[in-house]
């Protein structure tokens, strides 16, 4: 990866923003996918904006995108983009959702955009090169004590009852006044910026979480699955994020305790 | 009420906004109040800006304030104020918690603001002549069904398991893949703009709740408590916000199912 690739990414997310912008509390067209969870023609206008870029200036790069499915390549890098994470946010008008950009290099993600076209506000991490927002460096916090950790998720519906459970045993040992529920991307993109100490959801798809590990851990922050390994294809989607990695151990006995 | 009485209360919300933008995402004390919710110096830099306008030049009305309590008045008049509502919102570093401000005349509320002094919304409503986002008149959307309805709670934790139970029925009965959490008092903003149906939630406030009347239904939308009554004292907080009035008995009869 080259500062150009950086560049490059930046111009995907404006593309994304400008035909997302237009949609936002506006008329759109919706409908159910196949999980039953919706898509606007902001999700497919966004993300064919950006893959049409990418197939033009690297017509041999892999895309892997939540609306438009893969498109294998032969460079070893990978695009995985989720247009719009928060689809249900975005139609209701809230400016928390975001646009998901990953450039995966032999198949770990080295660089992710969370933007948010509304408010103008866009996190980018790079592997090895810490993580900013709007180009000013952002770090995440420290975490002395589970007892005073900020929690978040986006909502108790995407946990099964088992993972629920888990979850809730987790978050009996947070502060529980400040357990915040909704936010989509915008949770890890907190949490980057050292507002936020812990995310954990259940069920995310490698579009929803590529883009957020060299945001997260290039801002001092680790991710991995609920049995603290490394995210990949065999997690089904069980994510943490922590802004302090010191906290992984007491993150990790709390959640093994819901049972 | 008066013309110039929008004028000011548009003041108040002026100063409030003022007074919370320097500590947003910045270091600000907190701790913890009796009921363990947070308070920040931000919610109270925010009232105590709002009542020493309103000591200066309306001594004879009375004030209701979250942080600073009651003080009487003569004037038949009463401003009730949430300096932050969305408290854990604002020390998240999310911009949808709102400064609410509510003018009651002979204990009802005529006058509401919801003001996000982050991203310059102001949601104004005044009985018997409509609701405005920053000037604009806004309108609440039809819901044809309660199947298809996009329903909003800030979180599951501010229900007891009673009510819980009944939130549960309401919810499976609305659109599931729609469902929303997180938001606090910009869910009725968002209500009020057409962009979702319907918000239930229990425990609120006066604070919480005298803002919110005439903006949702300067819009066009209605506020009740579970049983379909008028908000008022009685009320212990359990409320009720639709876009679509013609939706009603719907909502109560599927929020009864749930014991």
């Amino acid at each position: 990866m080259t500062p150009s690739d950086i560049i490059f990414a930046n111009r995907l997310a404006d593309a994304a923003g400008d035909a997302i912008r237009p949609f936002f509390r506006s008329d759109f067209a919706h409908e159910a996918k196949g999980d039953a969870s919706p898509v606007t023609e902001a999700d497919r206008a966004a993300e064919a904006a950006i893959r049409a870029i990418i197939d033009t200036e690297f017509p041999n790069d892999a895309i892997i995108g939540e609306e438009f499915g893969e498109k294998s390549g032969s460079s070893g890098r990978t695009w995985v983009l989720d247009p719009i994470d928060g689809t249900v946010s975005f139609m209701a008008g809230r400016p928390t959702f975001g646009t998901l950009i990953a450039l995966l290099q032999d198949g770990w993600p080295v660089l992710g955009v969370i933007d948010q076209c509304i408010s103008g506000e866009r996190w980018v991490g790079v592997s090895g090169k810490g993580t900013t927002l709007n180009g000013l460096p952002v770090k995440t916090r420290i975490c002395g004590e589970l007892k005073d950790a900020t929690l978040a998720s986006t909502g108790p519906q995407y946990f099964d009852n088992h993972s629920a459970e888990h979850f809730m045993a987790l978050a009996g040992k947070t502060s529980h006044k400040h357990m915040m529920w909704g936010g989509d991307c915008y949770n890890y993109a907190l949490l980057a910026s050292g507002h936020i100490d812990i995310v954990v959801e259940s069920g995310l798809k490698l579009h929803d979480i590529a883009a957020l590990v060299p945001i997260v851990e290039g801002a001092g922050g680790m991710m991995c699955d609920w049995k603290g390994e490394p995210l990949h294809a065999a997690s089904q989607g069980d994510v943490i994020a922590l802004g302090d990695p010191a906290r992984l151990d007491d993150v990790l006995e709390a959640l093994a305790c819901g049972h």
